[in-house]
């Protein structure tokens, strides 16, 4: 099995995904709150690379609507990209609507949804790009083992691909395909053996991914905190969404992009319901 | 200090590199093999990237000719590109020459020489290619320690130049990048600390590559086994290579490009003599 690493999705041909299982990582913060969403009780999570459509789509079927540019909320989206917004599921994002109901939107046409429509710099955009796979999960630190897991079963070759951050290498992305690679290795090689399985060649991005996580392995953390994104969050005070998506393993679901939207379930496409 | 990492050189803009010192990576084999050769008692290495170009250098100054593409020795070369030819320094290329009298060429034409003629896949284009740096230095596992200090010297940022294989990432040059930021760190920090130092800001491309060096700290060799370019030397019986390149801080010299070649001494260009 070969597993490669794309460093940016959007710098790179899509034509090295056709049958290949894809995980995408936008670890800080658009995959790691998509994972957060879906394990707190939302259904599906439709990611969406413009602002506009977004809107949109939630105004026409009342979804729940969040969105970030450059880290911070779109002005006069009720959330934002911080997986802290959608712990608490589906209700709690109804009663923060009703607190914002001061804001441009009129809250009288939302309701609570569990189908949340999120756009994002990086991460949504990502998502979309690695549709042309055979399959797409949702990766970050809160699910690496699961998610690991999933794309094993499909039996293909594996490609890791990492959103970055406007068009550059992100440390906390090829991190999160690293405890990814960490757990197929270990899924591959039985828990006893520390070494890399024989039925597994890794390209060189992704031997560094995966040295990088074992680096950092006792300490994930350290490393959001590490890149260039982490310490722009940290400057606007998003300490607890870095702490957040630092938890290795936290859930058991491997979210799959359904062309329109992400699911944990055997949902059925939008046009059909 | 701004520390930022090309991770393939020719695939870059070196609109970034004026007003930064460059470190360039050829680990697997070409800046290793500059290194030793320079340490071994050559005075000067010309890379050049054309093999025609090299042999016409050589043949009209009698310069000792060294050449690979695609990890092999350049047909009717006298020398490939391993770092093993060059320790007994010039007089041993000699004798070499000496041996290797039925080739091609005609080693009546050879003599002995401290100036050594080197063109290889990768590694010479990146020499190359980092020009428009302030100064461009040699770097390797061989000399991180050296190379560092002599690059910190300058007072300037840092650009660390990996040639890359092949127009992609390569794990080695990675690595050795991250051999010398960890040497850099050590020096801006003083010895007694294990973290960064507040003056010098990575990118995260820096960032993951302190990180690998840190993860195969222990075990240098086993960083260069890991990659596609050490596997494939690997399958050649380039063993020897591996573990001689994969020697941490084994020479002081920082090695510099001087537009024509690359010296370890005060030297005057090649018009002048």
């Amino acid at each position: 099995m070969q597993v490669s690493l794309i460093p940016v999705a959007i710098a790179a041909n899509p034509a090295v995904l056709p049958g290949t299982t894809a995980i995408v990582f936008d670890v800080l913060r658009a995959t790691s709150t998509i994972v957060t969403a879906l394990a707190s009780g939302y259904r599906r999570v439709y990611p969406v690379a413009d602002a506009g459509t977004a809107l949109a789509l939630a105004n026409e079927h009342g979804f729940v609507l969040a969105g970030e540019r450059k880290g911070d909320k779109i002005a006069g989206f009720p959330h934002g990209n911080s997986p802290l917004e959608f712990i608490g599921g589906p209700d709690a994002a109804y009663h923060m609507l009703e607190i914002n109901k001061g804001s441009s939107f009129n809250s009288n046409i939302w309701k609570t949804s569990d189908e949340l429509v999120l756009t994002t710099t990086n991460g949504t955009k990502a998502i979309r790009w690695a549709l042309s796979a055979h399959k797409v999960f949702t990766g970050s630190l809160l699910n690496a083992r699961a998610v690991a897991q999933a794309a094993l079963q499909e039996g293909l070759d594996i490609s890791l691909v990492c959103a970055g951050t406007a068009g550059r290498f992100s440390l906390e992305d090829s991190l999160g395909a690293g405890f990814v690679l960490v757990e197929i290795i270990r899924q591959l090689s039985g828990p006893a053996s520390g070494q890399p399985a024989a039925s597994i060649n890794m390209d060189d991005l992704a031997i560094a991914a995966y040295g990088l996580a074992r680096f950092y392995h006792n300490n994930p953390l350290s490393g959001l905190f590490a890149g260039q994104h982490g310490q722009k969050l940290l400057r606007r005070g998003r300490e607890e969404d870095l702490q957040w998506c630092a938890q290795l393993n936290r859930y058991d679901i491997a979210p799959v992009f359904m062309e329109e939207f992400i699911t944990i379930s055997d949902d059925l496409p939008l046009a059909t319901h």
